[in-house]
């Protein structure tokens, strides 16, 4: 075993100077969103009331491949990136595969997620357009606490809505917002109209990011000065988040290999999309043959048992209407640990590919991934988040599937990010105290229930 | 601000491969330790029955500079090292001074921390020699982890004893270790005799390192083919750490400088000396003209406040008589939240050179280094481990001279670990509920008289 290279970690100039754009190259562009009065696709000016301009504009840009990451953002990456790509010879001891695993290890962002690439991005833009006050949703706060430090490195105020079930089960998280100076409401709150209406239909909810996506946007249109920031779904999220699939593409290539599986975990889909796309690039343009799996929790599985359908993006239905897998955007998941996965739909491109077959997903349940997390651990010793789980999950199906055929496949996970914040849940674990959530047939047909109706053609 | 660098990385084969033995370099030796019974200067072989043999030839090892690191534990360095040097220009911003601030970030280690280092290279030899189970100390918790996983990954079972009051106030850390399969007993406890000797004399005890140290090591002697381990203040734990200094010599030189001041927080000595030793030998050698600061808590200071006498390594008087700077063996340090600086003594090494007065020292009082914490975070994106907020406050405060006297000085520290398991420590000091501790005179001298009385010639 020796001699291995186990890490491998590109030169700072070597890190991308731009994002991909999948859009760009798709062959069945997304389709467009809709406002959800008059129906008409969305411009980039309709979105200018909630989100910095320049991220209006790349989220509907289907023509240009790669946009360039400005150097201010750049300058930023630089204190965590490249994340190293491992080759994760413990767990395939562990597993006893043949498979070769490797991951990207964004668990060693400061922030201990892949969240902050997309954070410094938007957090940047909003001070460049002269923004003072930024807003989001967090629902495990991996993405509310990256927002909160990208908010503080651009010296902006950051006001963060956390979905009440993981504020209540994930204190530390909101100490770690604070830390970095911003505000953190449990939602849904009595702060906004949404959250007030809300909780008077239904005054024990546990909130939901859609929930809490509903209180920042209606934060940030009544603030003056004010946008709204998204740390998922969004097509120009993932855009950001593709540096993180443009490093893992020349790290393989410093290990002499190519993925045949790719997997990432799927809440919105940015850390699958991030890590995917760059890949998929080759899928589309040269054919090459790989497999790109979305690992998604069996009690949130849009993928798996959604409908493609116009929904809204939030509960209160302030968002514009997007073509998506979706659950219906009045799903409450169940209250599974993976906080950042609880959302009812899938960002637009992703569900494009999906209806495309160019993807494919896994449901999984929450003992499996817990399970998978352990292992994990003990074979790497890194505590994976409960999100990153799901990827792990997947990733050891597959990799058992190579050991019963004997097959060298190599696979690439996206280690999205450490679980030291989710240690209640691992112990909950631990002591048989966790459990699966049973979703029926006829749960998800109630809640498709108040999908909009519009045509898909 | 374009295109400077920030983060120095080495390759794979730059990875050190000898530990650095300052024993061998230094003029004046540290004094033997001591059988208690007899006075007489220990010999390895005394050491046998509680830790691994090779252990104890490096404890006590003054002649050869340079001992290679076993093959086995490179493999398993190679996960994660060479951790990144940093340069904190969003520090050096944030406080305004002209100094050149660097850290080396031991937190992105797969547990969190320095003490990964060591623990696997314990946890090595003790499987090389045949041993099967393995049991220590933690305060904090940090080490506990390393040494569950180092167990783990040699196959080995592992018993950890954590102070209860850390036990208490971070229970995250516990199931941590408990993730990776270790078993964690809270110290004082009822399970061995010199736990129960103390819950007699004192109910309500809250537990420190030195009566950790006592349990796990009653549960070595006592148990066929169990050894002890240790996180700090003996040569050879030291010894593994130097491969952070190592590390940092290789890449200050690829950053083009040279620290004028070297800083780490100090418990035991080995983060300090870890990141100290390498340069310091240059100091020895070479005359060069180089500041090495350790710091200490205001409450725990026995650098600056205690006595270099013989004393016991423990509460219970189990182990060898060691030459070094004390508060007395039966100090019971504040409940301060670093809890792994919550240590009465230095390690043999460091107190030498401190009686030398080739290093200097300070104490720093606990909002302090919290504050210090918040502004790093706030500057940097990491949460730092409280430990490590001690090393961050003393490099303000020579950035802070900096600034007054306009001199551009070069401060490397060492960030030991993250603060992420400590964070109800941050919403405390945030609330404004955290407190400085006094220690008199009185107290320092009272502690002391239990030291017993050998001749310092």
């Amino acid at each position: 075993m020796s001699n291995r290279q186990k890490r491998f970690i590109l030169p700072e100039d070597e890190i991308p100077k731009y994002w991909y754009n999948i859009q760009a190259d798709m062959v069945n562009k997304p389709m467009p969103p809709l406002n959800p009065a008059t129906k008409e696709p969305l411009k980039p000016e309709d979105l200018y009331p909630i989100f910095a301009k320049e991220l209006c504009h790349q989220e509907l840009n289907q023509t240009d491949t790669w946009i360039e990451i400005p150097e201010e953002v750049r300058e930023m990456y630089k204190y965590y990136r490249s994340t190293p790509l491992v080759r994760a010879y413990g767990l395939e001891k562990a597993i006893g595969t043949p498979a070769h695993i490797y991951f990207k290890n964004e668990s060693v962002s400061p922030i201990g997620s892949h969240k902050l690439n997309s954070a410094l991005a938007q957090a940047y833009y909003c001070k460049k357009e002269g923004v003072t006050n930024i807003t989001t949703e967090t629902g495990a706060g991996q993405w509310g606490a990256a927002l909160a430090y990208a908010a503080k490195v651009f010296g902006l105020e950051a006001a963060v809505y956390q979905v009440k079930i993981s504020y209540e089960q994930k204190p530390y998280r909101r100490s770690i917002m604070q830390t970095f100076g911003a505000q953190v409401t449990p939602s849904p709150s009595m702060s906004t109209r949404a959250g007030k209406n809300i909780l008077t239909k239904c005054p024990n909810h546990q909130g939901s990011l859609g929930t809490a996506i509903s209180e920042a946007i209606e934060l940030a249109r009544t603030t003056p000065n004010c946008k709204y920031t998204l740390g998922s779904v969004l097509s120009h999220v993932t855009l950001h988040q593709t540096i993180i699939g443009l490093e893992a593409e020349k790290q393989m290539a410093m290990a002499g290999e190519y993925p045949d599986i790719i997997i990432g975990c799927f809440g919105g889909g940015s850390n699958f999309g991030g890590i995917s796309f760059p890949f998929m690039r080759h899928t589309i343009l040269e054919g090459k043959k790989t497999r790109y799996i979305a690992a998604e929790p069996a009690s949130c599985p849009k993928l798996t048992r959604g409908k493609f359908e116009y929904d809204f993006g939030d509960e209160a239905g302030y968002t514009p209407l997007l073509p998506m897998f979706t659950l219906g955007h009045n799903f409450t998941p169940a209250n599974i640990h993976a906080g950042g996965l609880r959302y009812h739909g899938a960002g637009v491109i992703v569900s494009q590919l999906m209806k495309d077959h160019l993807m494919e997903a896994v449901d999984i349940e929450q003992l499996d991934t817990f399970k998978a997390g352990c292992l994990f651990a003990q074979a790497e010793g890194i505590i994976p988040a409960p999100e990153s789980c799901h990827a792990i999950a997947a990733t050891i199906q597959e990799a058992e599937k190579c050991k019963k055929t004997g097959e060298e496949k190599v696979i690439l996970f996206n280690l999205s990010g450490h679980g030291l914040i989710d240690m209640s849940a691992y112990d909950q674990y631990l002591s048989g105290n966790l459990t699966n959530y049973s979703l029926t047939e006829e749960d998800i047909e109630k809640s498709l229930e108040d999908v909009p109706q519009v045509d898909m053609k």
